[in-house]
């Protein structure tokens, strides 16, 4: 059984740091959500797991291509959270570049736009997901979706939908592929109720979102078709990233059904 | 200038703990925005700031009842976060009862039911503000609306609604009230975007969430009029906290316009 020394779980740990995942294109889920919906995309290259957690979890177990029985202290070691529930799993990388993800016509896409919290990342792409984006574009200096919390947040959507990383630059391809461009600003000139009534939200779309510190940046917001704000009807100064995105996200869901 | 030994400084910080600011009735907000609101709604006892922060903010500083100067330390003894930009204030406690806050009769109410996670309460006390709610109701063993992280994740919101604290059986208070009383759930037999395109958002509503592990508790989901899901178009199995009362508190907001 593998220890906390042992040079395989030495090695998969370092995949807990960026510059270890870009170099291998490997990448961690812990849990059980995260192990199941990976080995469904056929991610998984290998599995540690206590033994606790292949009696609990015996299907994950026999799916597995690799099954590496380790300590607690192994798992805890590989773990970012207090409780993984005994499953690790080494995932493979899995993002496409933006022609493969365009060349689907997806009628829906998200972009965050230099977004460098994992958690809020991780969240758009849940909701993207469950709006029924066919693709998350990372784009810029976002953070590295394979980021532990990331993935955590993204409640396994990080193998649902196209994930790709991508320049900033990524509204002219988007257009060119025709998607409309809306890009979410608190200053926007249109809000998405309008949009909505209007018809203008049925058309194959993709929506910009920056960080909620510093909001996307200047040329996106201006090569953008449209600046769209979330109306605000109370005395909150805004919404919350994860609450603008899934107003907007579920607004085109709707116009699309 | 206070230091992180003076007496009041120590006395301060204690209100970091739930039953120090249940037995004062007083409780923390730090950093600038969370201030203004604060002084805004007249709820500020007395402000701690560093000199830099009394130079950079001095129409804060002269709105507060009691300016105290402190030291760096004894201000980041005061604070949670890492940078609350010099400033942290005492704030009285502002909930009210459930039946002063019906007899405003909002028309739109968000209820957290035993929701733990201060993160997730504040930030669905954000959203039911920015979407119109006129009042909040934090019902049974929900997290303390004055945890600082709730504070912080509210962002100033907690200044803007009624927030309430109320035993967990509150539907037929609402419903005597005249509120239809929605319960989100994923397997709910309502879908939102249906009730919304047969005008049943438009009367007054109060929506409730519960926590994402447990959802509501079963006599809250059946006493309450339906049982509403967020439609699920693509792999996710559902949405977090956060965009899910984004979606519903909207959904009335645009039927209730």
């Amino acid at each position: 059984m593998f220890t906390p020394r042992t040079p395989r779980i030495v090695a998969a740990r370092r995949l807990q740091r960026r510059r270890d995942r870009d170099q291998t294109g490997r990448f961690l889920a812990e849990g059980p959500q995260a192990v199941r919906e990976a080995l469904a995309a056929d991610a998984v290259l290998e599995l540690f797991a206590t033994p606790a957690a292949i009696e609990r979890y015996p299907d994950l177990a026999a799916q597995a291509p690799e099954l590496s029985p380790v300590t607690d202290d192994a798992l805890a070691a590989l773990a970012e959270t207090v409780q993984p529930q005994g499953l690790v799993a080494i995932c493979e990388q899995n993002d496409v570049s933006i022609g493969e993800a365009l060349a689907k016509e997806p009628r829906l896409v998200a972009v965050v736009a230099e977004i460098r919290d994992p958690g809020n990342a991780g969240t758009v792409l849940r909701t993207a997901d469950a709006a029924g984006a066919g693709a998350v574009i990372f784009a810029g200096d976002a953070v590295d979706p394979y980021n532990g919390k990331c993935v955590r947040s993204s409640a396994g959507s990080l193998f649902h939908v196209d994930v790709v990383r991508s320049p900033l630059s990524v509204v002219d391809l988007l257009q060119d592929n025709g998607l409309q461009v809306l890009a979410t600003s608190g200053t926007g000139e249109d809000d998405v109720d309008s949009l909505l009534d209007g018809g203008h939200l049925a058309p194959r779309t993709a929506w910009l979102f920056g960080s909620e510190a510093h909001g996307l940046p200047a040329d996106l917001l201006s090569s953008a078709d449209r600046r769209v704000r979330v109306p605000i009807y109370g005395g909150a100064e805004s919404l919350n990233l994860a609450a603008a995105a899934a107003v907007c996200l579920y607004a085109s869901a709707r116009a699309q059904r």
